[in-house]
């Protein structure tokens, strides 16, 4: 039985691209599945980005107007790729419509207002997710896995890490992703909510924390007007500048409602990683590091007693990995960043087909934004604060 | 200006279908290029192959016959991903119809054949390519440049390898790979020809080489007639048998014209790698090493007479690397095996579009079934062979 | 000129076999120096402890009784090795004496004990030293030169941590280590110290810390009386067992003096690494990573603007590093732990002969115990504590 | 029961001082063995280096002719650690006077030399040992212990190789090394020999093989009479130069006799490697990676059917792997180079003791020396030459 279903993306920028082809690839990959997206229209401001996409990856309709997405009667999926502070009037409007939501993270600028967003989405009985896109490495399901089946005992300790050097270069320019106007929280909002996401996923819940933000570069050159500013663009020494209002850097210790104690650290302006989004936790009996620079490998310890194993095993991808054999059926041939993207797209359409939800969803994302929330009260009050549901229970 | 290119494929098997989907990548990855391939038609024996490419992949027309493919007159690159047997046949076919050429490594079972191949293309004027996929991997394309620059000065020695697991498992079947009449040579012509071409493409022409091959697994159990027999299927152990007639292993030193030593050596039984294409090259003044296995990195060794780089540098890749930035904006986000294969359709479709060849073709092909040829006569005399183009002047 | 110093070594379990070997390789290895030592004597409660250091290392004389090595006119410098609640005593009798004193971390069980023993050696004027020998690295010193000549930038991130699986068998005996009246403070005195002291050296003074502790194992097996019950000695489930009062597990936000940001975190009952002391630190033009699992390499990040270095670079040890060549002259040929403790000796016989001071001493430990008191006062008050000297002015 | 053995070295320059320490270093790390060797007398050409090998190790005398090592009465092991043209002198002399030998690789200079000393300590009834110290790393004997016990299963591969680059420098001095006179082979006999040593101790004697020789740095500038000259000194591009008259650069192709294929490959001016004496080896059951860099590493691949540890395990040397707990008692704290020599010596005086040969003696040596002859000769013949033992019947 095949499922078609009309995807709407919204925001045609990296990722709004990344997640068309995402679509596009489910029914390749996920044969199976039945799933056949349908690209229905995308929307951006800039018109020769639909252009492109239109004609590179074959959306039937293009707008500028993203509410258009959102109106169409074919699209039963929106997808929402637009900057952060976009989110909640789109989400509001495609629950509104009654149109199941996929929004990249961080899904409201503040912990606030992915509580709101949540909350209408819950309301409006719509189904969400959310991009958390670490999650789908098949390495990183494999260690969940072997989790959830007990094989690494009892977790005692989890650090999670994503050092950046998007924002290492002072001259970077100041796009939205520096203010708190338009992003919202800095770092924590953008990169560090992978690491509580994926924490959340293989250790269970946080319970407490106590953090500490840092802004290194507070200030930056300027956009020019006219040019598009992506995310890696640079400005000039000279450049007129404006102040970054929102932090750099988070580091937090936690402790999971299992005992488990961790520590949780991100910057976006380090000098030497490159895309270190990592983890590394031992249990009981056993252990496990995953480094999304080689994120086609997982370091994996479980002596069980014999010598010969008594040392972290060096495991490569392959089909016998949750996923990976939709991509390629060899050992040790990796698949790439954007696979992980069509793991999640998939993922979502199956909850689409079955009418239930499936994680990540808005569900999860609030979670994270109820730990952020923690987090933020911890910089003000230097003390440990315990993680308190943001769960909306009337609307705003 | 655009460039549309009716592509046709033949057998929609695993290449078959990576070739397909990469042919649909062209467009948006090398969207300035102004290709855009047009997936005209497809065939296999099997018929549901064809029928989910079609669905999957939006080929126009698909059929059981490859000669439609060959014939169809909107097609102008044939795509040959059939086994090798069927290799000599599809493209004299091909060649006579007039249409260029992508045909999978090996070209031709033995030396003698992709001589013949070569011949056949050469006479009909048309371009070809082969399906050298790690030559393009971002950080092998650098290594190429830094060595064309100069930067690594002389290249004094070159060691390539492939390692695979692929037939490591004795009860593995009896797959075409392990016939000769089928695959021709074994190794030397599957894996081994990936080792050889990369040592070309970096270190320049193989003056001479002195060989050794062996079979370490000598039968192997037959496919059941029904059973479709994928590269990775596993018999029982009581299945019937039959003989592997060809070479499980191949070892070779050699020598460059430009005075580099260097060996050669691979093997599709060996339990412990999995697949382990690499190389490692030094030169007066750096070296570099590269696995597969970690095909988002390059170690890259150019002291330049610090202290403080006077050992290999991990570099990882990203858009700063060649093609690298065609596939995503940030350092450190790797790509998968499957976007070689998309550069790889582009490096073809593009020498389609200039009516000039590019390397790799049946050219180069040749060229590498010229040392494939010393190898063998080698087995055979024990001592070292010179490389002597096996180029046919005259049709066979 | 040659430099004879008389040594006495007190505690002749690992430690005190490490230094004896240490002092003795002085004269060898840094023949230059002109540094003479002579192993006059040594101690230990058990007898024949002492009687193997003095068949094999050729000590002039042993007894049970530590207070002769203090009072014995030859020794001009004290070495204790005795179990932690020891030291105090130990340092006063030899202060007392007037002996310049190496001491092994920790230096006191406590903050409060190693100020004391802080304020008898500088009261009593004598030079004192500590086992801090992870410093001695030549790789750990090329380092800190780095820094100190500002190669690296302005320092942004530390993250330091000792993870050791000493204490994770459940089993492991109830030694001093684990009982706060013998040993003092448990990982936060014992190797979290390490920790805290590279830090110091690397990244400069600790401003504030937030810290928090766990203890995993809350009790094991008690020692058999007879058997002498070694660092790593195993007992048996249905042994009789006693609580363990001090922490396994210390972790920590930090901030420098110089507004670098860090984690510091130690375990001694973690599963997974064996002795993973190790550092990364980051800075505005560069980065370094260190693990003593792999103490004779270096990863250093030093871009200077090439992409050919845009990534860490894995230096081995070498002639050219500090320290390196003492023991051999070879690129690549590493040396062992033990050989750090010569380094250590030597650093400290040099102070001795110079009559001035060289760290890490006594007041290096101190600054260190002020960190640590800072960080127990942080377990008890949930919250940011700064460091406050605990500097004795007066006498206890 | 205790056992005195008096040990005269000569040589005192990198290796005569090396095994010096380690045999001071038996006493004390193999205690119990009841060995204690006495440093009797020390011979160097260079008197101030015997000079100080007497003030730092203890000999109790020293002279300027090494025959008085030979004759010395209480000398009952002789040490060689000479340069290589010495050796069948000192070897004659020694055997004559009926002391037992250990003498630096390689034996002789060249394989018939080896022959002839083999044949001299054999006919004088001495026992013998030969400097091959990386069989001595604690993570090399394991791996032979691994395969004794068949837990690799049947070999079918082994890699082998030593790549310095301790002649990488073309103004590297023109030392008795490059010269065939005095040292016989070049890296054949040098660092080669290292390479086919662990090749016969791992996988077994060598059958057959093929090799191939070159010399890159064909001229160097000569040592300055009155300077040293040590192993990594270097000249200036004027100075008068000589030329080297035997080779940089060997590979071999072999087979053993065990079925096993290999390949083996040194060179001493390589670019990049510091010092990578390595093997790699697969059996039907497993495999292993080891480096000499990373010595305290294993690299162990024993999936036993288990997703788990389909992968190589790092393992960290410790306590439980052979020999390293004489050294320290913790997992993952690393000895060093000179370690090796100390286990080296016990072997041999464990030997002595015993009063039967263990390997390496000259009987290994000669084997090794009949696998370089067959490499010699293939240089010749360019074709595959058989292994023939140089066992001497005859005196010459
Ligand atoms: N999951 C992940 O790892 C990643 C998630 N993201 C998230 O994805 C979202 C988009 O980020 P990028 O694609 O990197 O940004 P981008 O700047 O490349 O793309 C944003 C696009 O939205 C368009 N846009 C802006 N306003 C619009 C409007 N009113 N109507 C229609 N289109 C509009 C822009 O023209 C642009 O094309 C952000 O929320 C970001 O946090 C981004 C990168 C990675
Ligand atoms: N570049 C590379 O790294 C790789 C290259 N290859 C090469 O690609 C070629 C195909 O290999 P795979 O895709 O792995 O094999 P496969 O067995 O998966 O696919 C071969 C396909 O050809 C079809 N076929 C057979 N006879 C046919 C006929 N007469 N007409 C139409 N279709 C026919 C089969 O039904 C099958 O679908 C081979 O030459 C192989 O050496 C394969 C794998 C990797
Ligand atoms: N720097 C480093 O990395 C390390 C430092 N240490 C420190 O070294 C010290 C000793 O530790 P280990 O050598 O591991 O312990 P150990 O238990 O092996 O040795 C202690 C020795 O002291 C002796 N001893 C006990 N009471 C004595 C007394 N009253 N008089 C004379 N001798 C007495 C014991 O008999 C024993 O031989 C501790 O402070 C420890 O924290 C230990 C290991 C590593
Ligand atoms: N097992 C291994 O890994 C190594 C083995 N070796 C071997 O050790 C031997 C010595 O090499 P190195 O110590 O590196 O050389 P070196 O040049 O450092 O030392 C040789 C010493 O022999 C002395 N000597 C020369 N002629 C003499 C004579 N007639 N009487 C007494 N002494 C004399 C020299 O003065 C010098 O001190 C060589 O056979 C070499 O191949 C060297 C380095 C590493």
């Amino acid at each position: 039985m095949t499922h078609q279903i009309g995807i709407g993306v919204i925001g045609m920028g990296w990722m709004g691209m990344v997640h068309s082809r995402a679509y596009r690839q489910v029914a390749d990959r996920f044969y199976e599945s039945g799933i056949r997206p349908r690209l229905v229209i995308c929307a951006d401001e800039a018109e020769e980005r639909t252009r492109r996409a239109q004609e590179t990856l074959g959306f039937e309709q293009v707008t500028t107007d993203w509410r258009e997405v959102v109106e169409h009667p074919a699209v039963q999926v929106v997808n929402i790729a637009a900057p952060n502070y976009l989110h909640l009037e789109m989400v509001r409007a495609a629950a509104a419509a009654g149109k199941h939501i996929f929004c990249e993270k961080p899904v409201g600028r503040t912990p606030e207002e992915t509580a709101e967003i949540e909350y209408l989405a819950r309301k409006a009985g719509v189904l969400s997710f959310v991009g958390f896109n670490y999650r789908w490495a098949p390495m990183v399901q494999y260690t969940h896995q072997l989790i959830q089946e007990g094989q690494l005992g009892r977790l005692t300790h989890y650090r999670g890490r994503f050092f950046s050097m998007y924002g290492s270069n002072p001259y970077g320019l100041l796009t939205w992703r520096f203010d708190r106007e338009q992003a919202g929280l800095g770092v924590l909002g953008d990169i560090m909510s992978h690491v509580v996401d994926m924490a959340h996923m293989l250790a269970g819940p946080i319970r407490r924390v106590v953090s500490r933000r840092h802004t290194f570069i507070t200030e930056r050159p300027l956009p020019r007007p006219a040019a598009g500013g992506t995310h890696f663009a640079v400005g000039q020494p000279d450049d007129p500048k404006g102040p970054v209002t929102n932090e750099d850097y988070v580091s937090a210790l936690v402790e999971f409602e299992n005992g488990a104690q961790g520590t949780l650290e991100s910057c976006r302006v380090i000098f030497g990683p490159k895309c270190e989004m990592a983890f590394e936790l031992n249990g009981t009996r056993g252990a496990a590091r995953w480094n999304f620079e080689r994120m086609n490998e997982l370091e994996l310890y479980l002596p069980e007693g014999t010598q010969a194993h008594d040392g972290y095993t060096r495991l490569l991808a392959g089909p016998g990995f949750p996923f990976h054999g939709r991509f390629n059926p060899g050992d040790g041939i990796g698949i790439g960043y954007e696979d992980l993207k069509a793991i999640e797209a998939y993922q979502f359409l199956q909850a689409v087909v079955e009418g239930t939800p499936r994680p990540p969803g808005f569900r999860e994302a609030l979670q994270l934004a109820s730990v952020q929330a923690a987090m933020v009260r911890s910089w003000e009050s230097g003390t440990w604060e315990e993680v308190v549901s943001l769960e909306r229970q009337e609307p705003a």
